[in-house]
């Protein structure tokens, strides 16, 4: 039998233009901070944008955002996100918030299902994705649930990093998984070693953030993040590479 | 039934003395480097050391210690780890290679069911083991599994990377699993936060480990990656403290 609530997850995403999951095979690499930016971003152009935090190893944008706890969806026929710094935001916060949650691979695709098939965006220009690392039952799952998924990967010029990155993008495009291209965040001296490997995979190389340590000071203040080397690096990328241009409704 | 195999897993490891899983809520904190590094420097001091990287999400502990790729266990009733840096080395690099390994939930806790009931270990004062980021399928099996294990934690002073260890401490406590403290990595200014936190909740602090970009470049050579902050600090956490200090057979 075919759980029925896999048929109405894309009747509830049929009213966005694009699915961009924000994804890393390793973690630490600034993730959330690069998707919680490009949501922002994205939004001050003018477009309409959510962002969903499907961290399950631990949801943070809502720490980078600020969001006060006692914002939560709204309930009628579903949940209707919340507005946040303009966005719709919806993440697994609400619903574990400060406890652990320990969930094995099975439960992840429970959460995952039932929160995609009762989430209701409204129409939008952009979803933002903020994806757990790895290549594991979170990442599988969305691929297989959610036609129109476009994956942005973020690496840092680590070799340990990359290293581990190169398994997740040999596994998308394996699976013919639209990939936007690749970010590489942190960057902390000028080698060209994660391009040039991005290049030749075929892949759309986007652009390198150097290390600004104002990132961290930045975490609760949206404002400030957007002043960050991650903010100017993603108006930057936006402006001349039209793959994650915000393209208003003709 | 019971998986015939979980009844051997702990005769399997009943020559072994301690069982330390490093082990981090967050990704990209230097969890791999650290494992190897203790492993290395443990084994040094004269101490029989296991080396077991179960990183289901990217294996990287024979990156960092070079091991060329011919290096193989070897089957007799099992599997015998092969020495590496004077260490049994045991990943499982050896099952997947190069390939990216999408494992679901399930078929992780299978991998690590099989993985643990094969390997034959000699007699060790130490087995360290290089776990995924997390509280996820391979976490919670092991401490279903392993009796005797202990946590090493591993954090930044990042207050994103800290929030989220913050509630695998949490949940290990709630567990009652013996957690011999928390280290402190890629430390960059001198905020006490993490060490006032960690002792808050009534644990360990072992120490603090400044940011040192000699550790990429220590990458496939072991001896350098000891002459890294990463490995003097280790050096002077088992100095002055019991927690991790070698006791070398009564």
């Amino acid at each position: 039998m075919i759980d029925p609530r896999t048929i109405v997850i894309n009747q509830r995403l049929s009213k966005i233009n694009r699915i961009v999951a924000v994804s890393s095979g390793k973690g630490g690499v600034g993730k959330s901070m690069i998707a919680t930016a490009l949501a922002l971003s994205l939004s001050k152009e003018g477009c309409k944008v959510g962002l969903f935090d499907l961290d399950f190893t631990g949801p943070s944008t809502h720490i980078i955002l600020g969001v006060p706890s006692n914002v939560q969806p709204e309930e009628e026929k579903g949940l209707i996100p919340p507005k946040v710094e303009g966005l719709e935001y919806m993440s697994l916060v609400y619903f574990v918030g400060d406890h652990p949650a320990p969930l094995r691979g099975i439960d992840v695709s429970n959460a995952l299902v039932e929160l995609l098939s009762v989430t209701r965006w409204g129409e939008l220009d952009f979803l933002v994705i903020d994806m757990p690392p790895g290549i594991g039952d979170a990442v599988l799952d969305l691929i297989r649930l959610v036609e129109r998924i476009e994956f942005l990967i973020v690496t840092t010029p680590s070799f340990l990093a990359f290293e581990v990155v190169k398994k997740q993008l040999s596994l998308l495009c394996e699976l013919k998984i639209p990939i936007i291209g690749v970010i590489e965040n942190m960057q902390m001296d000028k080698s060209n070693c994660v391009q040039a490997e991005t290049e030749k995979i075929g892949l759309s190389y986007l652009g390198k953030i150097p290390y600004d340590s104002k990132v961290e000071v930045s975490i609760g203040n949206p404002t400030e993040l957007l002043e960050t080397t991650i903010g100017k690096a993603l108006a930057q990328i936006k402006k001349s590479k039209s793959e994650l241009r915000c393209r208003i409704k003709q």
